[in-house]
């Protein structure tokens, strides 16, 4: 009898804890998830057969260690800060280990003795990372496999609402971890454009957009998100003249965004302290040039010329030109926006979220520049069932539960680039509804 | 015998060095100058009597504890980061301690020691922080003596070119650490205005000028620097409506400048490598978005919507719109843009740099509104003797002999706020010409 261990069971986790449970009672595996909250454990593994909700500290080495030591194969759903923790004792125990978090220096170091153990450790298994790599090294292995080069490459991903509930202006609420929605785009973005390198500062990101279709979804803004540049050697396009990798908003959000990031109320670097009792206007006019003669509608409309409609509605509609009270009167810009944003952009019960990916090649043939699109749409069920649950939670699931049939065979340390691991896994999801649309054209 | 030792001999300590000098050939005291470089420290003192030059690993602990034990005041002119190891030894060892840089928070864990040995730490007594301290207090000391209530306080100060030397469209060149002037700014500015807290993070701090005139000088753009709120407790104007400390350059460099800060190139935060041979415009081409019917000049005057010929004029005269190559391929976007400008804002021999600051104060007074404004132009001798170097060194050097001669005699730890310091010093810097005009207008 296998056992398999899930250390964390967030959020997120629910997919992955179902389909793992689900395999369990129908092969001969034990599914044990130990998270630090032992009912949460408990109700997220329903007394399915073959299944153990255990309460543990990951920073209790004793304990943490005795787990490991129980288990075949160790699934870290825990905040990416943790694994070196657990990375270094599977190596050390001899126990296969997955994620779907980035491949970590830390991880690195560990390889040669991965490998010398014949141990499988599979990193960036998730969405994104990880069904953006799946999906997009089929399409290059299956454009290299017929001898045609790859000239541009932009890939997509963005987590978001479904439209049934866009009730708001930005059509955004949170999906995913606030902080990281309010600080995104933070540092240089780096891409390639036909040959051409281009570093992209905080201060441009959100006007360098480009926009994003999705049939019968509409159409989205997509912003170059970090190191694109990084990407060409994990996806074996060294030579490739466009890569770029971005992040999709619904069309209008990053221009209404923007206004933030230009006037600095998403800086983190410094604490500020407003009187108490301050309210939203306030806030607001306190990152305006003072003007006795003009209100801060006029004072922020001087300061970005660019202020349209549509951003000033968006603006607006979060009650930054009103007297509601600062939730928070002390703490860095991005904080206090950040519990602005929290009372504004909460999930009502009934919201549903919604992943969008898209791959955009452009792709020398004998026949001429074939352009491809691969576009996936992916509707979360309810507010436990999301969309971003399902699909970082499936392609883990999936992935271990093939490799425990012994449908996936290899060992050493990966990400999911490789066919073995991207065509059974992809398979699979399309009967969860995962399912990459294709559209090519050649001209 | 009374033995002053100078930590650091380099290129602003010039003036310090000849005035205690001088002092020590007329007076029974003895100057040791203290240098890694013993030739530098030889030629600086000139031989003149009782100077003694040495060579001097500052991070030697024996032969810096060594010196420091054999002298009565200890003055480091060395790179701030490294006063906490000097210090702590003359809190240890008993000696009085002068700089001209800022009251650090390890300079601050020090103070009941330096109060409970009677010992003398000045610090801030240079020009910015130091000169502008003690100008600005004796008004605010003046003023509060009637009774007056001081409404508005800005300060502004430069470091640069004599007029006859602006020779570029810039009218600038690097008279100071060139990394300084290229990293200026970065960070979030904040100053109060008419009671309004105001936050100005980097995108925004070039555009947040306002112009300040100097009398038979001309105009200048001046932007908020740093953290001017917490300067309302160092002057003991807590309950000010509006104070502001900026930065001067000449008219028009500001807005030019901020095309750097708006396009990346100022970026220090991550590394960059540009393909070899590559020259400025493709440098500057990388951080324009990709636009293949337009070219540099087009792209950039679209990206920068404000852009008129001044500006352009400026970099174009830096050759972004040329084929010369970088000094540089590697590195962070600010260290090649730093490499570029080295080449282009070097001083020639024979110009001449200059130093402007100016205070513009509202005080309401029994007749009305006052307005004064206090301003400082200060030029240097040669490329040697610089205003700089002057305007640092002189109330430094003064200070030591005040405090020498006991026409200071104050123990503790300070910045020159009092007018035991300031007025015995501003007072001896008018034999110097670094005289303050001040000029008043009640309305």
């Amino acid at each position: 009898m296998k056992n398999i261990l899930i250390l964390g069971g967030g959020k997120s986790s629910i997919f992955l804890i179902d389909y793992l449970a689900d395999s369990c009672s129908q092969k001969d595996r034990k599914l044990i998830l130990a998270d630090l909250d032992l009912d949460q454990a408990k109700s997220k593994l329903q007394n399915k057969p073959n299944t153990e909700a255990i309460a543990l500290n990951i920073e209790n080495e004793n304990e943490r260690r005795k787990l490991i030591a129980k288990a075949d194969i160790v699934v870290s759903m825990l905040p990416a800060a943790m694994h070196p923790l657990v990375s270094k004792d599977c190596v050390h125990l001899g126990k296969h280990f997955f994620s779907a978090s980035y491949e970590s220096e830390s991880m690195k170091s560990l390889k040669s003795e991965i490998e010398s153990k014949g141990l499988l450790f599979l990193n960036e298994c998730g969405l994104d990372p990880g069904l953006d790599h799946m999906s997009a090294m089929k399409i290059i292995h299956e454009a290299k496999s017929k001898g045609e080069k790859i000239l541009s490459f932009k890939s997509y991903c963005g987590g978001l609402l479904a439209p049934a509930s866009e009730d708001n202006p930005w059509k955004y609420k949170f999906t995913w971890n606030p902080r990281n929605v309010v600080l995104a785009g933070q540092g240089t973005s780096q891409y390639i454009e036909k040959g051409e390198l281009k570093f992209v500062p905080y201060q441009q990101v959100f006007k360098r957009i480009e926009n994003i279709h999705f049939d019968g979804v509409g159409n989205f803004d997509g912003y170059p998100n970090r190191d694109s540049l990084s990407y060409r050697k994990v996806y074996g396009l060294e030579q490739i003249q466009t890569m770029l990798r971005g992040t999709l908003r619904r069309a209008g959000y990053c221009k209404a965004w923007d206004v933030f990031v230009q006037l600095g109320l998403t800086d983190d670097s410094f604490q500020l302290e407003m009187p108490e009792g301050s309210n939203l206007r306030q806030f607001l006019n306190a990152f305006l040039p003072y003007n006795k003669d003009l209100s801060v509608e006029e004072k922020i409309a001087k300061a970005i010329p660019e202020m349209d409609f549509p951003t000033f509605e968006k603006i607006q509609w979060l009650g930054f030109f009103g007297n509601r009270e600062l939730p928070k009167t002390k703490g860095s810009p991005a904080a206090i926006l950040q519990a602005i944003l929290e009372e504004d952009w909460a999930l009502n019960p009934e919201d549903v979220d919604m992943i969008v990916m898209q791959h955009l090649f452009e792709i020398k043939t004998n026949e001429g520049i074939k352009g491809i699109s691969s576009s996936l749409v992916c509707y979360g069920e309810d507010s436990n069932y999301t969309a971003m649950a399902k699909t970082v939670g499936l392609p883990l699931a999936i992935a271990i539960d093939l490799f425990l049939d012994k449908k996936i065979s290899i060992s050493g340390l990966h990400v999911p680039v490789i066919p073995e691991i991207y065509n059974p896994v992809l398979e699979k999801l399309e009967e969860f509804g995962i399912r990459f649309i294709e559209k090519s054209k050649t001209k």
